[in-house]
């Protein structure tokens, strides 16, 4: 990220074969390109090949040569492919309730340079972070979310993140379900953070639930939202001890340590395109 | 436990109410006991009074200073208590199958003076580690148990207990479901280690169930066992950070040593009589 | 926290003696007070008594009553007191330079309610960080120091937190040496964040030294400042796992997270009255 | 580990320069092998390229293969190289003092299969393991070290290392300083653990320095041995939190099992043959 000349980063699934590592070093090698990281994995129960690899790209037209390593590796290796360049900040929305805690921790890290992306709006059932969310020169979209107005509100929410070409939608707490009709029309990862060891303690009251089992470990987990609550791919989770003396609103408190550190590790390999889903599981190459 | 003078340790619980610090403080103070620890807790929900407290006995006849204590805190407080002589040391059973990692740790702390007990006998459903105890020159009692057997290994194994005057039963990595007719037959504290982050994966092949599930941590749990499987109240939990470079056998050999250390503190807290329950839930002093 | 009515906090010690822990619970309980939480430690070397003890306090006059109890513990029991009223604000100072994590971060939990005090000011050498201070509504006092007028410098800061009364600085990330005739004028405790596992890496520019050392964990360290440089009594720490492929930027942004929890952490039990120093160490009543 | 076919891992440094990944995959390829891991470090200011490749081999005679890898990558590429077989068992030698743990721990993980490697002595300066070491089969060498006898006891060392063709030397705890004569004549590598998060603590009595020095995280460290005493390039280390209640004998308890972790990791990782060494630092490809 230092580095001012962008790079290219490839992610790459598909069927394992002889060969697959020293064909992608070899185009890349051959076309003038430079790899700065390359990691790989395999599944050898599903016989499947995953691979992430950066290059410094020679002098050239970037978006063509991006372009033709699509190509070979899909058409050549029958991989599925994403490619990026290192230089293009994706576009965010942020989607919260009335907790603060997320929202700040977010935006606070985006304005240090810790994500590389532009936050183009917050979107809130709530209009309690307007204040805030403008004196961060932050867009804010209220939409009130009642069972009665749900489909509309999703229809507004959808609205908004189209026209804004939203490419990443992160739940910081948003607390309420998305529908899989919302899910379909909006067509972009959205990664939620979800206040337990997932998957115990699924859907509400986490924490709650987490003080009357008398566990010794709280946790917060990251996903990819999928139409089954809580049943995304896992990007990321940690745990805190505690003990018989916190009570749920201790948990609640210690949580929200979790909850940031946990949704910004997870928002940030997003952004510097290091997850691969499969089986509803992710690959991180960190 | 350095200490060549015997303390007395006592862990009381009961409905609160005001003074009940002063009151057993005063009683030791009376007595001419010194008090060495004191920790206490209420559960304001519940509106429980928890305590453990530890003190330097008089130069007395000691059985007749513990009951005492007992007598006052039962009659006058209402209090449930257990009283505990720190010189004195619970007979200790462990139950094993094939698995050899929690069987030499547990059974190579206690050489180590870690546990200050006696382990008075084995007893596993295979011969596989007969040799092994030997060596350590502690008794062996091989039970097999098939499912036509089970109610018969089960009496074999109650009678070996009981002859045996055993206080706590440790299973490391027993593998067997014990009846509800064995628990109550037994009627000792029995501490069980899970391999997963319970309530997560609960019953057979945990790690299995992590791997497929694509959970970024992996789990061990300590717990009083009770009729209903992985449901008792948990003591101790811990968890260690995998990936997806990691299969089912790596998840297995690191699983061994959070099993190791987790049980092995939860039997630590266990002996040192640190550990209430209620509702299902433990309070640890430690 | 939760509770209305205030409750007494006493933090006392001094020389151990049979029956202290007696003597308190009945002070208190013949007072009308009944005992919330007591918590003490034995330093068997040094002969030394530690207790935390928090209280309900009877309907009475309440400066009084803890006032009494100061003078019960200082005369009778011979011990070091101090007593708090657990519905008084202390004022607190925050002192930074430029960096911005620590400040949004302290100022974030108290407005969040994670820390009971009035934070008055926030002191400066540099203007970078007033506006988000105005933002949050507290006064900023914008101090350049340069080696030739520190002294002016620390004359002009002494003023202003005598001015507002101040009961506690913290320096959140201030990167200035606090001179001895600074720390001896103002005459509080001042809570210091270390970006390293003390007493490694002393000094200046820590996480170059930690890669430069290669080691495998980095640390940060909140303690109270004393003349000595990063070598005062240690509150709290906590360390971060890092491999060869983090280079020092990305030490320093690995560290601000740590950085930001060991001071919160620290700066909330020093506001909830439950540490006592001595022999340069602490003892932390959690 | 589970593949009954070896395959070939090589360890390469040197200089770095455009396209050293892709020659190595295309050499692999092109001799018909296949790769299963790769990864690759660079250190940027030091503009050095890292790699650990590990490649299932085609059939035919392996040794001639590795050799030819070997060759191409020093000569071609200006490498410094190291290649393994998978199938081979290095030679091992224990050294140890009095303490039971890191003993007991090393030898029961490798009967567990988690070491590939050939244990095929334990040296000690005492009598006291020698019977569980020929419990466990080992063959035991006693020799007493004084400061009298230092190098004629080194010498000794040096006969029974060099007789046994010993091409690792792992210290569990041998209490003693090896000189940098004996480090030259074994002239194989030597881990040590070092029971403090170095740099902080070196040399005698750490836990003492801990506990004196008020720390909250006691550490364990696993290093290279070098002329400098607990100087050498560190390969692992990790943590454990304590507080006030814990007295030395409390940390040495609890080191136990940092340390058993902690070593045994970097055994692990050294036999996988993960670990590159460079400006007393290390890159361990996990």
């Amino acid at each position: 990220m230092e580095d001012l000349k962008p790079s290219i980063i490839a992610l790459l699934y598909g069927p394992d074969r002889r060969g697959l590592v020293a064909r992608v070093a070899s185009w890349i090698f051959d076309q003038g390109g430079n790899i700065i990281h390359a990691d790989q994995h395999r599944d050898y129960e599903e016989k499947t090949f995953f691979q992430r690899v950066e290059w410094a790209a020679p002098e050239c037209e970037l978006n063509a040569h991006a372009e033709g390593f699509r190509r070979m590796a899909t058409e050549e290796l029958g991989m599925d492919v994403r490619v990026f360049r290192s230089d293009y900040r994706p576009r965010v929305a942020l989607m919260v309730s009335k907790t603060t805690h997320c929202f700040h921790d977010l935006i606070l890290r985006w304005q240090a340079s810790e994500f590389f992306c532009d936050i183009c709006c917050v979107i809130s059932n709530h209009p309690d972070l307007q204040e805030p969310a403008a004196s961060y020169g932050i867009p804010y979209f209220c939409v009130p979310v009642t069972p009665k107005n749900k489909s509309q509100a999703e229809a507004e929410q959808i609205k908004i993140l189209k026209d804004l070409r939203v490419e990443l939608v992160v739940l910081g707490r948003y607390m309420q379900i998305l529908s899989a009709d919302f899910l379909e029309a909006v067509n972009v990862p959205i990664i939620n953070i979800h206040h337990s060891f997932l998957p115990a303690f699924i859907g509400k009251n986490p924490y709650e639930q987490a003080y009357r089992h008398g566990v010794k470990l709280i946790g917060a987990t990251a996903h990819y939202v999928t139409p089954e609550l809580d049943q995304g791919p896992i990007i990321q989770q940690d745990v805190s001890r505690i003990g018989h003396r916190q009570d749920v609103p201790d948990l609640i408190r210690r949580g929200r340590d979790l909850e940031k550190q946990v949704l910004a590790q997870a928002v940030r390999w997003h952004l510097e395109n290091r997850i691969l889903v499969y089986n509803n599981k992710t690959v991180v190459f960190d």
